[in-house]
């Protein structure tokens, strides 16, 4: 592993070490961190706003004892950016040990992985993947559920036309066994056809039975703005809100996970109850991000 | 002391216990800084900007030994902010083991604190409060007065009606015998009824005999935008603009101070004064916080 | 030395001293930094974007072992600049043990420097100085020539006009004999007259001449804006682009230089070329940035 580009590139082993280091991480974050990054540098680079992410990388990072540099300018021109974005991870390369790249186009982590020095962590570019979020979402997974040995049932709720974290997820779950996988959504935003496996259901209603039935259901924002008429928006959206009596429909060793930030899709009620971990899966975002800056700087 | 929320939260005994481990901080500072927070990290979260604010936090934890993580986003969305606000505590809560937190918003801070896991630090949050600033003041009153013990004279001028530093700091006094406070400011924006006690002395013009029987000056700036008519703000303003002349009525003894930044209502000349002590003053946030947070992370 | 202002500053003895210094912080960066500014906190204060340069510093400061604190508010006042730039200057005096300091403004570096109890670095005053730069640039040169041993041709080409960085070293490099200048520039946008000494060539086109004979080529973009006449500007622009055909008329040994970043001045397929140095100048800003640090913390 030289680079964190995409979800699709870790096979099964692969995707069960990262696992393993970032359990391991959790034992040095419970010492109060390590030294072994003592003098390395983690380069953020984020030229789309997303403090959750940056904030996760940069942790990761100094918990591991090593150091941060930062760039958070939006303004970053798009026009010419194909080649300035390779001047400046080359510059970036002499100055960091390894770099997380947060973009607006889709491609820029792979420019920039074929000119930098060091290693790339994709940390979102636009549409395109947002492979450390799916690294996150399976290791909280993972630790509910025996993932490739029981069998889960994973349900995504939502959005799941435009929402990269869906896709990147649906890619990585395929390296499992056993898994039986459903989408959730109105018609306007249902899963694309090439996520879609023989096998899976695909549905437009949020029923009882999927809630009943889930291991995990991963939810997302319906957003206005996706539907072409209004009526239908107003019509579906509250069917996709997630309230008490709805999680309460969900077996109690069943967990609710969401991306974050969230609206209004998920009501503030719903964070007592005992499905709601979406806030724990955020937290696995640092072990996880540690066990990839390790990895890729060859620490473990 | 589990949070640093408002000025109104502190005793006389815990007052004098932060002043007495920021005047450990000094020595700590004079040789260089310590370790003791090494492994620790500070989220300084700036939802409006407030580089000496900031800067002041982030340096107070590198001299501890600490590690940092920043957010200075000012288009942090006010509208939707309650409900956000909340998740972003939560989530920065597994980053940081301590959160600085600068708001538009009066009522932020605590709002946050019922949300974090780990201490908050309220660093100013809108028309509220902004208690560290106010135990700096207080500190660079005590270093110069023993507080309680002789009598002080204390006189706040300038903008009195809409300085939150001003009415924390009067707050504050209030722990503490022997002392005579003064709100001197023009009618439009005089100290708010419930500031002033009895025994107080509200006057609208600054007398030669407020400066000369002073011992602690508290210079506030005037804005224009404060009065519906303007030509009375033309008229007081110069009345309340610090310069040589005035200054030099203020005894040997007696000191100056300014939250900074400062426009031009104390005069450049004055800097060369001994009664002008606002860089002290600002110099001494950085020991206060450091006793702050050492205190909030229990490593005092 | 005390701070670092302007090229003109430096003797020939003060600027190969740096130059020793930097060699050593190779051989540190190589070894994976070092701890000699452990407890150090340099302030780099960004009033103008500049990532690369901040960046730059930033990682020097953490490759020494030391903290870093940034402010790269862009909208800091330059109306009323003069009064808050030397009060900021004293409080973050307080803060940190060395600032850089970007601005827009030619003149604040020194203002600074004036108002600072810490040693200020210029990191570029709008139309002023950038000498760090220029000091990475020799340096570069003096890695692949004896500065003021063999004979020396060095050839600026492109915007002379504006180009604050040809400025500042046309000025350095007067420090060394042996060292034939030529300014290759379209009329509108030549080198200012006072930077001009006896014996330099001074032309208006680039010629084969200048490519084959030149030791070091420093380019630089030609702006559009910069021309009363766009006919002038569509003419001469392709013959002052550097591309494969005109760099491989360089010797071997010869070296093209530029500040960065490029747009189109440089074509991509040049990169590859052996003259190409620029990414190696830009690297060689953070051993001479350490170095700068370490002496003026009298580290070294």
């Amino acid at each position: 592993m030289n680079h964190v580009l995409t979800a699709s590139q870790f096979s099964q082993k692969e995707l069960l070490d990262i696992f393993s280091v970032a359990t391991e991480m959790e034992e040095v974050l419970q010492k109060g961190g390590s030294e072994m990054a003592k003098g390395k540098i983690l380069a953020a680079l984020f030229y789309e706003p997303s403090t959750r992410t940056r904030l996760s990388f940069e942790t990761a990072m100094l918990r591991l004892g090593g150091g941060v540099i930062s760039e958070t300018d939006v303004t970053f021109s798009s026009q010419t950016k194909g080649e300035i974005l390779a001047d400046t991870i080359r510059i970036v390369s002499n100055c960091a040990d390894i770099i997380a790249l947060r973009s607006r186009t889709a491609g820029d982590a792979s420019i920039a992985a074929e000119y930098a020095s060091v290693p790339i962590l994709n940390a979102g570019d636009g549409a395109g993947e947002h492979p450390t979020q799916s690294l996150l979402d399976l290791f909280t997974i993972q630790k509910h559920f025996q993932l490739g040995e029981a069998p889960l049932h994973l349900a995504f709720v939502g959005d799941l036309k435009y929402g990269r974290t869906v896709h990147s997820l649906a890619t990585m779950i395929r390296n499992f066994e056993n898994v039986t996988v459903s989408f959730v959504a109105p018609r306007e935003v249902q899963m694309p056809e090439k996520y879609i496996t023989k096998g899976d259901v695909v549905l437009t209603e949020l029923t009882d039975e999927v809630l009943k039935n889930s291991d995990v259901v991963y939810a997302t924002r319906i957003q206005k703005e996706r539907f072409e008429e209004t009526d239908l928006y107003e019509r579906v959206k509250n069917a996709f809100i997630f309230d008490t009596e709805k999680v309460t429909l969900m077996h109690e060793s069943a967990i609710l996970l969401h991306p974050l930030p969230r609206v209004n899709e998920i009501t503030l009620e719903v964070d007592a109850l005992p499905q709601a971990q979406y806030f724990a899966q955020a937290r696995n975002g640092i072990p996880v991000r540690m066990a990839l800056i390790a990895k890729l700087l060859h620490l473990v």
